[in-house]
């Protein structure tokens, strides 16, 4: 299978559409998801319901939601049964968006304020929170849309479990950050933490809820491993490549936070001191963000870091698109495949 | 009944401690949750590992791991069946406490650094969020200690439900701050979404985990609402009543937050012009925290609210009493009528 990644592409927003369209099931139940989420803070007046919404406006692609969706379809579930599970995932995701920006000092999001621009630090920690909370109470109302209360159990299981691995991950990228250890083994392990433990939890939820069996929600759960790897590493790329326009936040996020992304180590690993200067003095958190990001930008097309990196990204893409070979041949597994490519950026 | 608040008393921890050691079985689970606890994060040499062992430490009085025990006793179902989720009962609360305290700015918990005071507050916040994802993966934890998967969806609804709640009261204290709204109604109203929320998710799971019929669960719920509106009530008038060494964190910060606490609303609504403007001037934020919280300690016994304040406690608690009267006579329902005076402060 031959996949290349299209740099400075956009991040696979309208071939994720496409793919969804294809299926007037799917489409209906993404529907279902976007006018659950929409509605589940609607009327109530409180501080905590009018931070909720404004995380959730405007609505994301959806992706952890239709993860999970077409996880159930793909072991032959009733993916209703799932639905509130679906819902929650995106509450799950947006959560911990809405604590990161904090941290991050990421002010802007999705084009709009941050839920901390908008309404304070303080209120922005309860509010994501509470859409954690809400995340559980999603999961429990799968029971009553349908699933077995030991699948609901098992999906419980898996989500706290991935939830803690996610906080696992943000940790040990603030101890990477300190440390200066360009290593690409330390790297994937966070990201497999930060960044592939939520899609995991989608698949392997949408998987166990729907009535897959173990070897299933293994293969699932091993394609969102490798997918999440895949679409962090292109996350990363995507400062160096793409304008804040289309990322919808301040490409500068990553320098000021003086982040060690796949780039950046591959390019520390192949400089000489001078680049290597070049790349400290970037992310050391001194000087200009906007400037030390073009300085960055520089050395990392110049190293080819950029280049390398993409070829990282659809490495863990082939992995993705392999461990689906274990389900059963339908439109669900196809998509599935098609989900990956778009989210890291097929060539065309 | 005649029960009486016992001004300037400690928090009733000796009184706690009293009444479980009457109990060989119940000494022994609340033991096993403290080793569970002081296990939990042993071990991992991780950031995050090392956060959540230093918020558990020294771990607290456990009471809501009590009352979870307690309840599941209280139903005559076998507290083991439970005894996961009254480790995840105390992960919720510490998680509470890490965040409330980022939040408040308060420096000490426990007589110690806070999280963010030793690690930051961006890992701070990263360390709350994997202490709620623990509280669940303790309640998917009770399915392979005995209970049934019904049982634990039936807990997890509580728990997520009561989770959000918690976060509303929160915001909701956020916007009285602001308000200059000097009610009872409001003041009731969040604090059984801030405090008494998560008393009651441990009563009713600890009943429906160790299968307690609809009935008994109605009645911890509701012992456990009025429970936490008493103890709220309680902890307002700490600062008025006890030095910080009793507290164990600087009794300054309900002042520096400006929190219309319910002596002070007593006092606002009890008071002329002079007094009320004194009352505002000390919740206004400016000047020295101590001189705020000496001139409000002043108003607050001279306009006899801190007496008005203990009769609200006391009838609280008398609701409190009044519930149990739903359930079983056993020991365990002698104890948790007990453990209400004693959170209260019993006049002996």
């Amino acid at each position: 299978m031959s996949v290349q990644v299209r740099e400075g592409a956009p991040s696979g927003e309208a071939e994720l559409a496409g793919l969804i369209a294809d299926s007037q099931e799917l489409t209906g139940l993404v529907d279902e998801v976007r006018s659950r989420l929409a509605g589940r803070w609607a009327g109530e007046p409180s501080l905590l319901a009018r931070m909720c919404a404004h995380a959730h406006t405007p609505p994301g692609k959806l992706f952890r939601a239709i993860l999970l969706i077409e996880s159930a379809l793909a072991v032959g579930g009733d993916p209703r049964w799932a639905l509130p599970a679906a819902v929650g995932a995106e509450s799950g995701h947006v959560a911990s968006l809405v604590h990161d920006d904090i941290i991050d000092g990421d002010d802007t999001r999705r084009g709009r304020p941050a839920v901390h621009t908008a309404f304070g630090v303080g209120d922005a920690i309860v509010a994501g929170d509470a859409l954690i909370f809400d995340l559980f109470a999603g999961l429990a109302e799968c029971r009553a849309a349908g699933a077995s209360a030991d699948r609901v159990v098992a999906a419980l299981a898996v989500v706290s479990r991935c939830g803690i691995d996610l906080c696992r991950g943000q940790s040990l990228e603030t101890e990477l950050h300190g440390s200066g250890r360009f290593d690409h083994e330390t790297y994937l392990n966070m990201v497999r933490l930060k960044t592939a433990a939520l899609f995991r939890a989608a698949c392997e939820c949408g998987a166990l809820l729907a009535g897959g069996d173990p070897r299933q929600v293994r293969a699932l759960g091993r394609y969102a491993e490798h997918l999440g790897v895949a679409f962090q590493i292109r996350d990363d790329l995507l400062p160096y490549t793409s304008s804040a326009a289309e990322v919808g936040k301040p490409d500068t996020s990553d320098v000021r936070n003086g982040r060690l992304t796949l780039p950046v180590i591959i390019a520390h690993r192949a400089s000489g001191a001078a680049d290597r200067a070049v790349i400290e003095a970037a992310l050391s958190g001194i000087g200009d963000p906007a400037t030390a990001r073009a300085d960055l930008s520089d050395v990392l097309h110049r190293t080819g870091a950029v280049t390398a990196t993409a070829g990282w990204a659809r490495r863990y893409l082939r992995f993705a698109l392999a461990a689906l070979h274990a389900l059963p041949v339908t439109a669900s597994r196809a998509r599935l495949a098609g989900y990956a490519e778009a989210a890291v950026g097929r060539d065309r």
